[in-house]
């Protein structure tokens, strides 16, 4: 195993096989590769030059590579290219790796932000915004860490198209 | 009817009665003060000294009010002080406003990223803060509006203790 | 009653009241309204200048009125243009007026379709757009009526912005 | 892989493995070769004579194959016209290649269509065709392409027998 | 009450009221004057030249009452005609009086008959009619009593245009 | 592959394979020789001496074989007697083949039916029958096929002891 | 309120009146009269002559009362019999009064041996009596209570037509 | 295959292979093994001188044996006493070879009796016994044959401890 | 308002008055009472010398009350002794005042709990106890508090016969 | 196998193997080791330094291990320390290996405590220690036998910081 890891000391994340069934073919096949060399996802996206979220979504299905991405995942995680851009060439079938309610409990604190502050958040966005809808598409997302006397804080920030 | 209203020129938020048998005594209450006089949860907030979203919240009984929250709520709203006391004195019981998965489009959309992006925030969270999980109850929140020459963004910010 | 009704010699569509309970307070003031003026969404939609399907579906609460609506809907089905008003100000809770499945057999045969033709659409939009979406917001729909000689054909037409 | 493709310059769609179990035995049989040949759905519907959709959908088991169809699909696809008619021959078991309400971010926007305005499609339907119902299976329906300034636009249409 | 009923000797079917918010406003009338005129369907369902299943469906707000109906059943039923012309007008919204799986062991076992039978009707409807779908619309059924020396037997017919 | 088929002119029925999961291991054999034989359940149910749908249902596992079954059946299928009354010879472990609501449309008209027609069903046989229930153990059904200038119509008969 | 009461000595047993909404009307009307006169189901049952835990049943709407039952009934309850007459004239809406899975903790014990030995009783019960069905309708049960040194045992009998 | 069997002269029970997924590693080892030596539950339960219920609940993996039953199943059934001891080492979890609401027509019958006569039970067993419950762990139960000039009855008893 | 409260300062406990409908009679009259003495549970509690967790569940219709509890509740809330009496005479009726999985994030988190801990839990039991189960109904628990150096630890202490 | 086991004398915890596909890689491992060497979780957790329940829960793959535990893991369970090492490496996806509500009655028991206490444990915690929340992550939780005249108690102790 190489030098490499995260920045933050913590483990890598690797993939829980118990999901592989509902993920299309290159997921094990990017998360082989990922936990064989030991890459972060910090690693992986500065390579590729994208957020972090969205190659971890990537890896879990949920995002399209360009032809570009699939060259540097090749590159980065030294798998065989032509493979890679086999199994990544089909439009990705989203949503389908989690049950819903999730029940992971990380996942589920989201998910419980978004029961309890739904309409407060559409109140606000209905008075800033008017009428319509934050696009889920046309969207970017990231993750940030700060850290103040009180400890650490998990920054996540959504940015949409009204 | 005042002449206030929100900055954006848009409508102010009111209350669809449909719901109003899942929520708390005090949300018509506050509801129907706030249509009365005009106001946007922007100009509540401020008068609060509160983030909109945590006032839109309060108003659906997702949030607790402080004592002063309720002075300052009676003040501004032009409702009777004590009446509001004793609706919002019990403690909240949350997440009852809204079946999930949510069929309203604009809270589907922050719900379908939770459902896409989910197992992606946890790899990502897990590399940069290891096993644990972001608080939602020690939790801030803030919607943002921003302009480019493609058009609005909304930006959400969600901020947790680890 | 008036001797207005549909061009199509059908008698016009009302308000099934045991629905209420799930819609906002405008919906039973403007069918009612319809049902005493025996007026048909076409004839209505004349005079919003809007598409009938869009009439109906801000008669069930799931479309926003603009203020012009507001003016013509009070004019054409002679009701009080403030309570109109007040009941139309807020911003839509869209979705909440039926359960799905829907048990409604013409609007199943809908459903159905989208349960069996579903990985189809998306298969043929992502050859002909591209990875992406076709919104469902920025969107407009209409309904025609065909005759040949095998019947009556009903056309309807969805495009939305990809 | 050979220099066909799409007209439009995307990538064609291919099969995500993840849906196999809920397919009959042609979905992966069509699909492999539909990818090694690198055919769109555009060039196979040209080849048999009917709409994208409905090839679309006999890929995904949604639709019957006529033996004509067999026999062009065969040669199209250069795939051995017994083992094709073989597995051709059932009457399709429909809707199974999907959960309701659909994960996949495009086909819920269909869906979401059908939840909001399946009412106001009924309510307008009725009063063209009087009490009734449109056919889900008397049916055609076809994908367009729209441009123009704001972009492009994807229109659905959906024809039925009253 | 009239010494009518039933010609079988066992008493008329009443309505439930448990089960009234889920049904049209014309229900309990039409089941209350009913009970107070103590008639069967099949008294009824003589009056109205129809047969006693589609009648007692359009008790329950599931068939649509033509203008003679209206006019037939207000006479039998000694009601005010323009009422019940006024709460029959609208198009029926179907299927939602009932729970599904039903709860009711008489409703459940024709259920279960569609449980257990579902593909065996469906193979050999396909067998004798090709691919399609027998009309649940343009359809027609009936209940009858068959007595032998076993008993009484329940004879249910559905016939539905292919 | 004989010369065999329907007497209606359309193909025979086979099994689709992704619903094997939920069968006895029974129903792949006999739906295997069925094809390979080219046999409709209308030739088997006359070699058996019983109804269509009795045999279609037993061939999905859904009704039992007496000892004579599995002899006629091993005959005209072709099929090793040993291993047929092996397969056959456990109690029927009835309705999993089918989730319900059913997706298939076909099988959906039929629930649709009990849907919209239950409590319809209950009145008109309550008021015949008194107080009971039909049974759906002791019961025969059949489908035949009627031909008027209206086109061709499905006619199901559902016959059970009171 | 009258010396009566149990022979057991516990309490009577009552309505909650939260269930209320989903039991025919007959039902607060009996226990109502039931908790005034502080009669058990014990003392019930001897005056009808029935079993115990049928009367209970009746109680909640889940069995038919005869014409005696209805005279004993109202006898027994000081009811006036032409009201108890009018609400017990309908056929029973049977299995609306209950959830399932059964919340109730003593409801759910019986429904998790029913989930538990459910397989085991088809096994045991197809070795007894060959391939059919054990009628829950042509069907009666009892309570009785067994006191051994271990202390108090409740034997439930359910003995139902094969 | 011997010439013993059940003593009613029906065939013995066996297991239906669809449902060996959701079961201990072993089910499918007692019932193949009791399948090619032809034994009843009643044979089988005189072996370990246990209830026939217990007997089959234990080969369904709902009921733990005891180091004695597994010596006697190991001889009555000719199998490997170790094997037998690993597999049936572990500590039943129970409850999941079904789900629930049964679809099985005979368990649903069971399950039936549950949801109609569930507060008529609670009711009587409460007037009994006070407040408190039946034990399902704690527990016995069997079931017994009847005959009479009616028919075969089937009687099952349960006896829990309060 | 009197001077009591809670000993920690923090404000007492109320009703939401959108549960009440799930509720029994009781629970409405003794939190009216509860709030307008403004008294804790754990003064309650005393006064009944009971645990606080089993007034809260009394207060809730989860528990059943001793007339001895019924005489204290009336003295220390200034209840009418026999409306107490009356509401309180029913055996409850458990478990309907909350859907499942709980919304409510403080609920969801004990819930969490046996989601993750559930087969730990079992394990650990089963080697300690072996097969069985801890009664949830002969059972008691309390709430304590803690206090250390990192802050406020609550906790909860289950304690149940085996 | 050796001499070992629990120090209840009740045989250890083993692993049942139709969950296996809900668990990490990791499961089975652990799981088959601990019962090739008979090892109570008592044992294994005095190794590692951890409760019982900690321990199992990681078995379960619940909790992580740390360096540490794996090092430790693979010496008492002699098994390859690399290999723990690599299955361990993830972190956990929580929750999945149970469905809910739970059908096992030892897990449905801790359930049936929530679902009838949750707002009971609610209003005591929040009196006591304001609104907020009991942490289901910063969290201990141990069990424990206590033995008294009137048997066995299982005490099970949850700490959660507020």
């Amino acid at each position: 195993m190489s030098a490499s890891g995260t920045s933050s000391g913590h483990p890598i994340a690797t993939l829980d096989t118990s999901i592989v069934p509902r993920l299309p073919a290159s997921s094990p096949t990017l998360f082989e590769a990922k936990k064989n060399k030991n890459l972060s996802f910090e690693t992986i996206a500065k390579a590729l030059g994208r957020e972090e979220v969205a190659v971890a979504a990537l890896f879990y299905g949920q995002a399209r590579a360009s032809p570009e991405d699939v060259k540097n995942l090749a590159k980065i995680l030294e798998l065989d290219e032509s493979l890679l851009e086999s199994q990544l060439s089909g439009y990705p079938d989203r949503g389908r790796q989690m049950e819903m309610p999730p029940k992971e409990p990380l996942v589920y604190r989201l998910y419980e932000i978004i029961q309890n502050y739904g309409y407060a958040y559409k109140a606000v966005l209905n008075e800033k915004f008017g009428d319509g809808i934050m696009s889920a598409i046309s969207f970017s997302t990231k993750v940030e860490k700060e850290t103040d006397e009180k400890g650490e804080w998990a920054v996540i920030t959504l940015r949409g198209k009204w």
